[in-house]
């Protein structure tokens, strides 16, 4: 067993240090991919900014190249050091890594003058490395567990909100009517949404008296569902704390566990459990 | 008795197609059923949206039809499937059913050319029948019945709602007054019920130092007291996740109680429990 | 104590139509007062919308005078139905009845020609007779509890918002400036109210990038921080709840209560339970 | 031991007035320093509202010495009566005493025309002071306490907002582009966030009919996800409430614990708890 470690010890190291955050040489990595993906981030987001753009234009576009080739050699390296490549091409973060770094290469062959504009939007999916953060976050499985389990019914819930905005956003549209802004039915269920949520941007308002009056309907129905959502989290996230109030141990004769923490025998077989 | 469900097996089969979902002709007929609802909303929709229904008016109006073919065919199966039609027909469901399929019809004889507009308008109750797609919901009763328990706190409260927005309304009229948009006091009431629920459009808006001081009050009470509805509900959850999770079994020997719901032996001494 | 009670039996018959619900006769009190309440409460509101008043002008008077002399008089027979006149009088409801009574009456004798309005604003003050409302909840006892539990946690919270809106205010006043609408720091505070209140009328709105940068913070701020009362109002009305898990039994030997509601012995003086 | 109680007496008794607020003296030092701020607070705010600082400037300005010299006495006596003084000037409070106190000396000293503006801006910082109130808060340890414990998860959370407001906010400025007010990406992602908090100011608000789609769903999903943080804060306090109700005992005799904190016998077996 050591002996085939060592044989693979060079694709090992290289996996260690890029998929795994143990040692201080895959936890440098990981802070220096960390700054790459933020300054990736801010350098488009300055971009996108006219008055800095016209002004820094080519230090941004140097920028951008170096984040990209850093990105590139991190691809490659990803699909080096695994033992399975296509497990991590045809993974969500594979996909996001070319997708991310693939836009700034095209750029220089398909350079017409009007295509550029499309390439810069599609460099903004870029932005999705961030995502990549989300292997940095680790812990609160506590949290991911809650929500996990109150998938189903926040689903319902959802469900129940569209269905309200869909009816109330045509009434809507019914009693306010083109001239006050609610042009057609889609556009009255954005409103309804807006409302409903407790947004409430204000470029479309209701006018009429009626209008009025079902707003406040929908508003103070708004106001209230939102309970829902937070209740089902609120006892799931209590259930999964109490879930590990019950004890660690199992049953030494029938393997039973989520013993209560106060339990003397086992709840399944009776046998005496170890104190 | 085997007999008896022989000489019906033409309408219980049409029955076990139509008002269930367990055999797979009732499945389908239940997802052909889903799809037309959904298409006939967007039909809708599309219809609302003026520069779309000026390019494809015909199309719509074709697909119009053939929908609400199919809930005429829909309505009729269901009346003669089930034993006591008169149950079905003035069910909440069975009135939905003929009020969104009527209009259309209603809008062939009484082609007038401005009644058509209010005949359409009509028509758009035909989106009620989503509701019906509440059926496919069915799971989450735990939810419904945490709902159901806490309908009378949240009506005290939303009561209690109302109260304040009619009182923070007027004031508000007679502090902002017509000039800053406080028309009436219904206007003035809609503004503290759009401020309260932390909507806030801002087509009105309080001007005066006085006006401003108030509708900060208002505004603290509403992000206070969205706390209560969300406590209701909450802890009305927990309580049926609790109530659901423990058995109601107490040992026969030392009469402990709160057995988990597949305990076999007592968690205190051992004893077996009566299943 | 049965001669007593026939003596004063005229004014205690009173006394249990207009304070008391037991009696056929005391509800039927209290709902033709309901429906003057409101009846009261839409006349002040129609009275304000212009386009109303000046059609039914005369109506509406004359709707206002019936209003006024029932509840003159029902404000009479109070005083009269109670044994202690001067705690109905100064008690708050007794204020309200006649505060809300008493402006239309002034309206006769000083009916200036620009006073008139003043009055008018003072008659709006009728709309406080709603708060008789809350005399017919009642019930939810319970959350009545849970939130006068919760107070103390709750007003620490609100001085905290407020603080952080008064800091948040003053920075926004400096990084922001009169001419972007941040006219003064009250209004700014105001402003700070508005956005972390998740209200956000948008008549004032950021437009420098450090302005925004700040005003997304307070966003997050308010957006989180809303899980603070919340959170206090659910644990508070779950321990109600629970207290009520405790069973009602008083030990038979030191009176003590509170007991789990598995208790066989009692917790403060060892003796058994009555079962 | 009372002897050297009795050496430093002097600076003990100014300690006991200045730091603590258990004497009468001590309370009414603090009430005398909660005034003055407060009035500290409402002069600069007064003073940021034209009108009336045109008016009433030589009072307030006199009213700003008169508070500013109070001040600087407290910190020299905070100073002097405190053993290691380095400990509170270098302190939070330290800092922000003399930091709300210098720039009204400074403005004596550095006088130019343009320069008093900006002395008047670091004058504002003066309102840190009000943080001072939070040392007469106190109590509410247990709401202090669910909330540190929640720390770590709410932080996540607000880590996962921040990474939806970016990717959505960059994908608004993609569909709605500049021409509709999504001028850059960092004010598309300022918009997303004023959206997923359910402010919705107004200012922006997306035109195209796929800019407001995804618009609903930020919208729904801010309006769903605001769940997250108060079931964490819910289930935390109720946690901490649970814990400080019952105490550690296990009995004796049994060894059931979850004994109430007040109980001296064993609820199960009737048997002395150890104190």
């Amino acid at each position: 067993m050591n002996n085939k470690k060592q044989k693979n010890s060079g694709k090992n190291k290289l996996h260690e240090i890029i998929y795994e955050a143990d040692t201080t040489q895959g936890k440098l990595f990981d802070v220096i991919l960390l700054v790459a993906i933020l300054t990736s981030i801010i350098l488009v987001m300055l971009e996108s900014v006219q008055s800095i753009d016209t002004k820094y234009h080519n230090t941004l576009y140097f920028g951008e190249w170096i984040i990209t080739i850093l990105f590139s050699i991190e691809y490659l390296l990803r699909i080096i050091a695994i033992r399975k490549p296509r497990k991590y091409i045809f993974s969500f973060f594979g996909m996001v890594d070319f997708l991310s770094t693939i836009p700034f290469y095209l750029s220089l062959f398909f350079a017409g003058s009007q295509g550029l504009i499309a390439l810069r939007a599609l460099r903004l999916l870029r932005v999705f490395r961030i995502l990549k953060l989300a292997r940095y976050i680790g812990a609160s499985n506590k949290l991911i567990l809650a929500l996990k389990a109150s998938k189903a019914k926040i689903a319902v819930f959802l469900f129940f909100v569209l269905i309200v905005c869909i009816i109330l956003g045509t009434v809507m549209y019914m009693i306010e009517g083109q001239e006050n802004g609610f042009t057609n039915i889609p556009k009255s269920i954005y409103w309804a949404i807006v409302t409903l949520t407790t947004v409430g941007f204000g470029d479309i308002a209701p006018q009429t008296p009626l209008g009025q009056l079902i707003s406040s309907i929908i508003m103070i129905l708004g106001y209230s569902i939102i309970a829902i959502p937070t209740g089902i989290v609120s006892s799931e996230i209590s259930k999964t704390s109490e879930t590990l109030d019950t004890n660690t141990q199992s049953c030494p004769n029938c393997l039973k566990e989520k013993h209560a923490k106060n339990a003397i025998y086992c709840y399944h077989c009776g046998s005496t459990l170890n104190a």
